[in-house]
């Protein structure tokens, strides 16, 4: 497998594979660094891409048999995999279920308060700017995304969260909000893109209330490694939800 | 007119009026106060209070006469008017023809770019809080306004936008953005709120692009005073389309 360096992110470094059977796909390989802030906090832990890697793959699996589209190909290695190459579209999309982080201190709202319903939102990628908040109107009149994509984005997270929430629940995990990336392929179609992992989740224990994902090391809490192979090792016991 | 001081604000101050004949009306009072920043740069300069009474005098009435409801009811003194008593909705209404201040910074654009359309933007009203910029499924789902009012609100703040742009324009005077407040009267009816005064717009002169509002005290540019009395001279000068 010849592979060319495309792009290095926080948690994931971007190929392009060599060879005509693979055009339109691209490898992915998860990282051990762990970031936060903006990349202003930076850690890592042994292991780590392995099981984001493993975890995302869960998911994206299981939403595949559940009809949602996914970049998602195949497996490659311990911490990598193939995905459909995407023109990714700039806006980083975030459902919430419970208010934390963020929008709950914005806002002087308690961590833990409920929701009337899932709340989607979406930021402006872009690190230099800092990943601004973004309305509907701005993100199409400054040309990021039009409404229609925004619509139908809108309504694929809102449905990707009913399945997650549902799917966390039977792994005894309150799915508290989360954040996923979309892009288009060549036919312009709209797929899922980037992972979902606890690096992008908040996850929390329906029973203890503890936190199971990157609130660990973001406010230094501890055990960032045995969280994260607990959350895998709960989906994997889950493995008659997907139908393969 | 006995009156009590129902709310100081930082430009105004509202009283309830005693009587019955005022029933469901208050009295506002224009200050001669400046602020910007929310409120950590404070200035004033005398006769201010009456100058933007009488700007947005002549607003409330253009606009009334081109069927816009607003709280005005009459001209009381030199920097006072009687208004309809409202629930004000907490959200600031801004709208933009072109980019300039927080949202240029915010995006990294150039103050000056022109949109493709006009841009609605709701801010949380909250000082505390810094009046943060917020979604519509923001306010919907936070409580502050429900999704039904918001797009009366936009469609509204639209029309506004329209009739200013040209009234504005044949003072010789570009319309950048500007922000504005509703209320619900008893009636459960939406009107015109607060003031439209160069407190809070944005207008540089058609030709010469020299800026004739606040943005003069907030950067220190000079002659304050001497912009809003050239509004208010422009305005006046414009009698004829008032319908009165």
């Amino acid at each position: 497998l010849i592979k060319t360096l495309l792009y290095e992110g926080k948690a994931k470094k971007v190929y392009a594979i060599e060879g005509h059977e693979n055009n339109g796909k691209v490898f992915i390989e998860f990282k051990n660094s762990l970031t936060a802030f903006n990349a202003l906090k930076k850690g890592e832990f042994e292991g780590k891409g392995e099981i984001n890697r493993d975890i995302a793959t869960f998911i994206f699996k299981f939403l595949e048999s559940k009809k949602v589209k996914t970049h998602w190909v195949k497996d490659i290695g311990s911490n990598s995999m193939v995905t459909h190459q995407l023109q990714i579209i700039p806006l980083e999309v975030v459902v919430r279920n419970t208010l934390a982080g963020s929008t709950a201190k914005k806002f002087g709202r308690n961590e833990g308060s409920e929701l009337v319903r899932p709340l989607v939102e979406f930021y402006y990628k872009n690190d230099a700017l800092e990943d601004p908040l973004v309305t509907e109107d701005q993100a199409d009149i400054l040309g990021f995304c039009d409404l229609e994509t925004m619509s139908y984005l809108k309504t694929q997270a809102l449905k990707i969260n009913a399945l997650l929430v549902g799917l966390f629940q039977k792994a005894k995990l309150h799915l508290v909000d989360f954040k996923v990336e979309f892009g288009k392929n060549s036919n312009n179609e709209v797929l899922l893109a980037d992972e979902i992992s606890p690096d992008c989740c908040r996850l929390w224990d329906l029973e203890t209330k503890e936190k199971m994902d990157k609130d660990r090391f973001r406010r230094d809490l501890g055990h960032v490694k045995e969280v994260y192979v607990e959350v895998l090792n709960r989906l994997k016991k889950l493995k008659e939800e997907i139908n393969e």
